[in-house]
């Protein structure tokens, strides 16, 4: 990035178009850089670097340029050349052209009236809520985890923590109670597509782990910030280009959280209530990139659940656009600034070992029974039943909750004592639109994954990423999709991954502008006739004595 | 409910039928009540209250009676007069009949052998895990909120606490930062269908709302238990039936949490970090209705977003079944426990006032732009953009999660100064499968809102209830679809409000017994171009100063 951006400054004809701006004296022109292959309409074979200019204004280093996108743009190839010089579309009618000789006394609006408050940094923005009242978690007897190296117990709970460069945070071997549940647990693949038509944004679509790397752009987290409470940092390794290692520091924090109730009933006619509190294990990284932030983090409960949380934060990416302009594909967040539509996709790998390697795939539903026919006993029309199937081979799956539609692993070698049905997990799954963009665009060629929310496939060694090896690199057939044509593996008592895909379809708010408040998507994993019983039953009552609350008028008092 | 349990078990053939099962000399016979009107194939005009029989055994008082379903049944009309002594279905060919002179001789299962390990109370399940340790949230400057009666501000919120016998908790007058947003909220019905279609189950179907009241089955809420931290209450007050007022204690909880990173960004080039965290206002009260518990929070967020969170937690109304014998609509949780499946519906009523009470509902989806349209700019197939439709008149209307459909509450006569456009706040729902009854039945004749996961109605004085004033008492005609046939009412610019139908279709897990660990359902409303920057841009950055988190090793060892 540091080396695009170089090029691009030094270069005489955009040296020249940003003459042509007459920027105020204070501004500082960035370059963000985003890498590309050709997209179907130019040459097919080179790996190109899109650098997009923006500027800052004033000395503070932490000014977010991307409060100030400035419609020129740098087309560089593989070996930082400039190619081309290019004027950005700034209007729905505009389309994108090369810079010409005469171009340097074009007319854009005057960027030096912009006084945007698009300001995030606290040095900018100084005046702060002081309402917000101190808020402390405090375990005096240490939280309730053990971590020996990278192997972790909690409340019934083992597993190891991993980290890679590339997939970030991954969880590996985890039982409950002894008994096996996940071999491993991992992010696969993410991708972010922009929706705006106009070239070249539709070279606007991040592969943020296989093209970037969820690992090395994982925030180094802070006490007390990132996290809070009583916090246990796992730090990871990775190498440099000569194979030198390097330590990542805080890349993992680790700790629990209260999330309320876990179970209550309340016998009426004693009038005797038994309460217990759910305490959480979160697992959690931050990466940062370029303008985006997104957090991960596995959770598990103590009623041997799982979820997988998904924030989406930080910056939009924008494009420049006239005053009072206006896209119908974007937003505009500010004078000037238009934040284009675009979609998040997460495909989250979920390989399991549900007491044991060989685990089929139910697919359940609710169906009402027939009404009025002889054959069957429903006779005031409210009965309904669930409908079970098993999947036979590798493929895609969809979503349906119009049929309360459920993806359980099994296994059927292990019987629950008291239903003599298979024990298995369920997923509970996000809700998603999938990829908007045409079946027969470059975005789904290489993100496949995002055309269905669930697929299986038998187990292969290092299998490991939805959208291939290469991502960005490649011209398609290399995902989730292809892998599985022409297989035709049985997945009916196989040692199977599943593969969710979910997201959200983003269509910017002046509310996510300068530094949109995090955006939540939750995954869960439940057990379904795993246990003979909740397995929460034995979790301690929730005691004031121990607890210690207190209890507050709202007003001036507060009284024990 | 205590009336008709006396009348039950002081009945001449109730008690030959108790008898005739030769229970163990510890078992105690109790009654579990639930009222109903006919149900299409009986009388239509009575009141009737289906008394299930269930034992506990042993001394201590709660034993739950719940893991004992006897298959006696007595019918009982308005008055409290025994009318039949029915013998209930515990095999799948089995049919509810009445019991004879000569069913005092009848084979059913040996219930003496049964042996449940169905038991939740502490002082009968001793053994609790010890290694949870203890988890404080103190807040030494007091919380953030400040009350006055039951006016109750916070983080530029302002609202009004309110508290009713039928509906629980409600909230009036919401603005935010002197802004207008919402002038009611509330949980306007919920029903509970059993999916058991053997006689006679489908009258097990509960309105515990209309029938039974959320207001009058709220908990006291207890310190440390129900609510972490510092706490507030509010109390009720309802009255008896000679009028006289009667105070309910701790019926609201009103406190903080945090809910982690609110927003973050990291510039890349300079590695500074911003962060802020979340903190949530949580106001939430529990309601016992006789097996099952139910807990509803409002959550509102220093985004100015605001959640609607429900837990469904205590004890599953069980069945009798004969050992080994299954059903299709329903799980064994236990030898001779039947835990039926069955349907959670809520309905959420918000009657909104986003900057005003002239509120159009604007239906706003994703589509994808033509790929290949020589009129369509879309060269790369990629773009996608939004289509806008505004609600005309009061209906009914459906999720659609593939057109990522989002309904926004706007106000026209409010633009928003940087998009131009009108503000307005969306409703992030919580997608559900609705109600699985069959429509000539009388389920949905009584709960019209289970057919749709949304309504908007023109604003009508006092019109709070969903399914109508009476529910179960009623043979149709009085719910929500019933008040918008005829009318015909514009909503096109009007005082509207939205009503929000979602739940969940629960096929019990023996997991779920003998207590379930509570299941969450959350609905959102979050503001859309309602504010000309992020709202929350003010909010304190964190610090770890001010929260005092504490690093652990994870092993031995704390380390600050």
């Amino acid at each position: 990035m540091q080396k695009s951006e170089m090029v691009c400054l030094e270069n005489p004809r955009v040296k020249a178009e940003i003459e042509a701006l007459d920027l105020l004296e204070e501004a500082v022109v960035c370059v963000e850089s985003w890498t590309y292959v050709p997209d179907g309409i130019e040459d097919m074979t080179q790996r190109i670097v899109m650098c997009y200019l923006y500027m800052r204004l004033g000395d503070h280093k932490d000014t977010s340029h991307f409060a100030y996108p400035l419609d020129i743009c740098a087309k560089l190839n593989g070996d930082f050349e400039v190619m081309k010089v290019l004027s950005l579309p700034s209007s729905e009618s505009n389309r994108m052209v090369e810079f010409s000789e005469a171009s340097g006394t074009r007319k854009k609006f005057d960027r030096r009236k912009i006084r945007s408050t698009s300001k995030y940094h606290p040095d900018l923005q100084p005046e702060r809520r002081n309402t917000t009242k101190p808020y402390h978690v405090v375990q005096p007897e240490k939280p309730s985890f053990k971590t020996e190296g990278n192997l972790l117990t909690w409340e019934k709970w083992r597993m190891r923590v991993g980290f890679n460069y590339r997939e970030g945070l991954t969880i590996h071997d985890v039982s409950y109670d002894g008994r096996d549940l996940f071999y491993r647990l991992s992010l696969s693949e993410m991708f972010v597509p922009y929706g705006d038509s106009r070239s070249p944004y539709p070279r606007k679509a991040a592969f943020d782990l296989g093209n970037n790397g969820a690992g090395v752009n994982a925030n180094n987290l802070q006490l007390g910030c990132d996290c809070l409470g009583s916090i246990k940092y796992f730090d990871a390794y990775h190498h440099t280009l000569a194979g030198d290692p390097v330590k990542f520091p805080n890349m993992v924090c680790c700790h629990e959280i209260d999330d309320g109730i876990l179970w209550k009933h309340t016998n009426y006619r004693t009038d005797n209530a038994v309460v217990t509190r759910s305490r959480v294990l979160v697992l959690q990284i931050i990466i940062t990139v370029g303008n985006y932030e997104y957090i991960f983090a596995f959770h598990f409960t103590q009623a041997a659940e799982s979820n997988y949380e998904v924030r989406a934060t930080g910056i939009l990416s924008t494009n420049p656009i006239d005053i009072s302009d206006s896209v119908p594909y974007g937003t505009v967040v500010a004078p000037g600034v238009m934040a284009p539509y675009h979609q998040h996709l997460f495909s989250l790998r979920i390989d399991p070992a549900i007491d044991g390697q060989k685990n089929p795939l139910l697919i359940e539903e609710s169906h009402p029974m027939p009404f009025g026919d002889p054959n069957v006993h429903n006779p005031c029309g409210v009965g309904y039943v669930t409908t079970k199937e098993i999947v036979a081979k590798e493929t895609p799956l969809d979503l349906d909750v119009t049929k309360a539609r459920i993806f359980k692993i099994i296994n059927e070698n292990v019987l629950n004592p008291v239903t003599g049905t298979p024990v298995g997990y369920k997923l509970v799954p996000h809700y998603f639109q999938m990829l908007l963009a045409h079946p027969d665009s470059f975005h789904p060629k290489r993100s496949e994954f995002g055309a269905h929310a669930i697929w299986v496939t038998k187990y292969v060694d290092r299998e490991w990423y939805a959208a291939g090896e290469h991502t960005m690199q490649s011209l398609g057939d290399v995902g989730i999709a292809s892998a599985i044509k022409g297989r035709n593996e049985s997945v009916r008592d196989e040692d199977i991954v599943l593969w969710h895909t979910f997201g959200t379809t983003h269509n910017p708010r002046v509310g996510d502008w300068p530094v949109m408040p995090a955006e939540k998507m939750m995954v869960t994993l439940k057990p379904v006739n795993f246990f003979s019983k909740n397995p929460a039953m034995d979790v301690a009552i929730s005691k004031q004595e121990v607890n210690k609350s207190v209890s507050v008028r709202g007003e001036n008092c507060c009284e024990k």
